[in-house]
């Protein structure tokens, strides 16, 4: 299947199926089944199979697949078999945490730019990286050539955040904000808003109050 | 339809309306359209409907949705027309963020207790809750009668505390630690990994290296 036809939930899935990859590599695991994959996600061998045919042939019937090359082809679907750089914009303690989270190096990014408006912490460094004032933040991005930003700044600045990081060419927007933000049909952006996925559990749970 | 059978992905969507809803009532608008709704949303105005559909009778033909209406609805369905109790288990720069949040009260969580193993953070306290062991938890979670976690915890101790979190009657978890964790069938898991996001929208990027 041609690559840009490949459904969008479809591509959503190909990340989690890294992360369990390379987890079961690093537990010394070199060949999967796709019923084993499926029963640690919670998905279904079938649909496995059929996600990853829709990019080629990656395991033989019968043998499962095997577990380095299946990781070699995903971080390169991906396009995480290289580093790129990533901005935090918004300083506060979420982005203070993102600067300094160790996780983000072997899957493919690496914080290079912080920025924020609170003088304060202007000049300051977190992880090795200088705080930035938010005024230099276009400059600073097109001359690092970044495409992918953290947004981590309160609600009321999110979108006019975003029109800026958009035109500054910015074109991936992990957005900690929790409100919708509207961009340009060529950047993309995703959510991180855990009140969403506690109201979704909520949801199934006793209110011990009924 | 009885609510026992609604899809999982609806439930999922609804948080987000419920979201949106409150975003345009703080911008003083008291009617939305399943259109208008669904353009901020990125959802096409059908899905909404039908979605919303499932639920009951929330808006009239050609009028759209009464906003306080279908909020307050809204919240009763997802259970946060009350406040929940949530733990946080695992005080590190993650956890730290999320006891310090400000963005849950209004959607119905406060946090109330904070665990950790790090000897050097027990008996300190964050947004006036004071870190307690590990070593308690199973205790103070029954006590408290708390059903909902966030896990901050490293990778390597991620199942082990899941395991004693479901012992101690916990019924939701939302993990931060970027791996899967089993749960018995009872026990609803949600995932913050922001790799994940991060890897989902570099499929999409130009490498500037390729």
């Amino acid at each position: 299947m041609p690559l840009e036809n490949i459904p969008d939930i479809v591509v959503g899935r190909l990340p989690r199926y890294l992360r369990t990859l390379t987890y079961l590599e690093s537990q010394g695991k070199t060949v999967v089944s796709s019923q084993e994959l499926g029963d640690d996600l919670g998905i279904s061998a079938a649909q496995i199979r059929k996600d990853l045919s829709m990019f080629g042939e990656f395991g033989k019937q019968g043998t499962g697949y095997d577990i380095a090359f299946l990781r070699k082809q995903l971080r390169k679907i991906l396009k995480v078999n290289r580093t790129w750089d990533v901005a935090v914009v918004g300083v506060g303690d979420i982005g203070s945490a993102l600067a300094r989270y160790q996780g983000f190096a072997h899957r493919g990014f690496q914080v290079r730019l912080l920025f924020d408006n609170n003088p304060s912490k202007i000049g300051h460094s977190i992880s090795g990286i200088t705080i930035q004032s938010i005024d230099e933040m276009e400059t600073a991005l097109k001359e690092a050539g970044i495409q992918i930003a953290m947004l981590a700044v309160p609600i009321q600045a999110a979108q006019e955040i975003t029109d800026r990081l958009v035109e500054a060419g910015v074109k991936a927007i992990l957005n900690y904000a929790p409100i919708n933000i509207s961009v340009p049909p060529h950047v993309h952006v995703q959510y991180i808003d855990p009140a969403i996925h506690l109201q979704h559990m909520t949801y199934y749970l006793e209110s011990p109050e009924d």
